[in-house]
């Protein structure tokens, strides 16, 4: 296989027609797109029109004229599709973090004899840190559980687990959990299950009703190509609606434009919202949930699958002298759409391929962080990359001392 | 007075220019601004340009070259100056709701010998909602203790009452506390006073620390302009930020981007932040806020008092015979920015004007609620307004069947 092996491939690729629906900088390699997914072209035009139309001359008109108030709840069925989830049972709201403290307060209170949150130490820390502050807030004993590593799963499930929380795709090292079998796993514990879907909503094929999920959180700033700080988005299994969610906000009442003194929670979905919902925020990440779900998630899957596996062969064959491990699971069935590298200079590496035209990140203190975000990332980009990566190495380019300084963020 | 005077004050107004600055239709008179803020015009050309360069082209590397990383302080110390806070002390972040259940919940923390929050039961329903939902999730016997009417407030304040939330101007009535005095009050019974300044910031001069405020809440799209649903602001007086947030996201944390599994909360008012911002939504705030600070907020005040007192004079003098009833304070100096009427048509009679051009809302069950935004509102407009309404009473136009009908919205 060579470069015009992989031009070839891309010119066969049926999802290279979505390239030309992103702005990408010429001559960039964007393999940051699990960290921040690239501009969508309509975009800019959607938001143009929102804020010009919308909001400047609709005005308060446009809670009902142009579908305001229902936002959450239409972006959010639109997600449901992406992950598996018949409707009425995905938002689209509030952060990430914000998501995660409602369903985990919902499974502490659906589970009211048992104390223990179980979670991953390698998870992405927000979510710990969420479990941690409602620990902290209730004080009645709770405890977070930290396993290393999956096969470590069984041994933690006693009869005093509440609720599992594990991130489906690793942020650092891509490992994908088995949805299906480990929430059976956890079901039989009696216990409820969690999934963050940060890494894995538009990237994987997701089937959370079909698993048996009880939540789910994930990111609309990733592979769902909303913006920065997207609005994040929830799913709560229909059975578990009726529970109470601690941040019961307005939009979340069964009626808010009634101005009732009393709390009346909303059926349904409904209230698991909280407060008013940007409608700029969310209407930009309904243009990428949208440009999404023209795409098979069948063929997203093969590309990504092609496209790590490339990367991989691409790092055995031609970086082997300069080492690097490899991060992430060997066999792509067991991998998101990133692939992950360590090394001991990770942060200057990283630094000196930025300036060189390929962005990825690091995730402290030594892995580098690829994501290939089939949508927009082709096959000789993949190739490109690698040969890049070899002449920072071989040319010592990172030695320079303005790349042993990087502020990183996700 | 007549039409004639008012456009001469027009032409005297020294905010007159401000107009110019907003893009509002034709003809239009908007005085929905306490319920969601005209379009800046420089709000289109801000939101371009961070999706086309700072998202588009930068990518991942806009949360530093951008700023995008500090935006919540940033944002939240420029709404700071607004509400008479010193910086350090104010974040833009999440929505108002989710800011009530950060304020409540550390105030009840600080607070662990008593169990009382005390509010008004015309509060806006989202803070008491909040409430209970707290109050129900912490399980441990506190008490949401409403009060009727201001002057019902000593008497509620036994050594019981941890926290009192109040909302600063009124939502219906436009009724506005004594900031300065009521703190003390409250302060006198050793519990924590929370203001909710929704209808507050960037409409009435503020001055939270000079009050000695413990914490403080408020709005980004009403008086702020920010846009729909725009993040909503959190103060914490410096002396409380040592508290336990519940909501421990990795953006409250000492150093979000070293990916420390255990949560360790940041110093100084970055504690209170939770999830990823949203770029897009709190782009368009500082725009608004920007804005606001280039006004004087004694002129916004002088010219606000003149607004609502013309409005209320013409209703007195033109509108006697249609039975409405004043719903707002009579003394200018104890309301804000909004007048507010009573009717039991109020449905009705508001769809008729907006019908014809006047923009208010109805606060169910019998409130029309007219909002007079210094920025941009003049006083020809409030003359034609109140014309207007004549007219609609005066040849029954509320009395069509399609105004019967109507969704309101906040």
């Amino acid at each position: 296989m060579n470069r015009e092996d992989c031009e070839a491939l891309d010119r066969e690729d049926p999802l290279r027609p979505f390239r030309e629906r992103f702005e990408l900088p010429a001559g960039l390699i964007y393999l940051d797109g699990n960290s921040l997914g690239a501009l969508p072209r309509a975009t800019a035009a959607r938001l143009a029109d929102v804020t010009r139309r919308e909001w400047g001359q609709d005005l308060i008109g446009s809670w009902n004229r142009n579908g305001w108030v229902d936002i959450p709840q239409r972006v959010g069925d639109k997600i449901g599709r992406l992950i598996g989830a018949a409707p009425g049972q995905t938002v689209a709201a509030d952060s990430t973090s914000i998501n995660v403290y409602k369903a985990l307060s919902a499974a502490l209170q659906l589970q009211p004899q048992r104390r223990v949150i179980v979670s991953e130490r390698g998870n992405f820390p927000t979510d710990l840190y969420i479990a941690e502050g409602l620990i902290a807030q209730l004080g009645v004993g709770h405890e977070l559980r930290l396993i290393d590593s999956p096969e470590d799963l069984p041994a933690a499930l006693d009869a005093d687990v509440a609720v599992v929380m594990l991130t489906h795709v690793n942020y650092r090292s891509g490992r994908l959990w088995d949805m299906a079998a480990t929430t059976q796993t956890v079901h039989e514990a009696a216990a409820l299950m969690l999934w963050d879907l940060a890494h894995s909503a538009g990237a994987v094929p997701l089937a959370v009703d079909e698993a048996g999920a009880d939540f789910a959180v994930g990111c609309g700033y990733k592979y769902l190509n909303g913006g920065p700080g997207a609005p994040a988005f929830l799913y709560v299994a229909q059975r578990h609606q009726q529970a109470a969610t601690p941040l019961s906000g307005w939009f979340g009442h069964a009626s808010p434009f009634a101005f009732e003194p009393a709390y009346r929670p909303a059926e349904g979905v409904a209230r698991w919202l909280c407060g008013t919902p940007s409608v700029l925020a969310m209407s930009a990440l309904e243009v990428g949930v949208d440009l999404l779900l023209e795409a098979s998630m069948t063929q997203l899957r093969e590309k990504s699958i092609r496209l790590t596996h490339l990367f991989e062969r691409r790092v055995d064959q031609s970086l082997g002298e300069y080492g690097f491990d490899i991060a992430s699971p060997r066999d792509p069935a067991r991998r998101g759409s990133q692939f992950s590298l360590r090394h001991e200079q990770a942060w200057p590496i990283m630094q000196a391929l930025i300036a060189n035209g390929v962005i990825g990140d690091v995730r402290a203190p030594d892995v580098l962080r690829f994501g290939f975000t089939p949508l927009y990332i082709g096959y000789r980009e993949v190739w490109d990359a690698v040969d890049i990566l070899g002449r920072v190495m071989r040319d010592g380019l990172w030695c320079r001392p303005e790349y042993q300084e990087m502020l990183a963020v996700t």
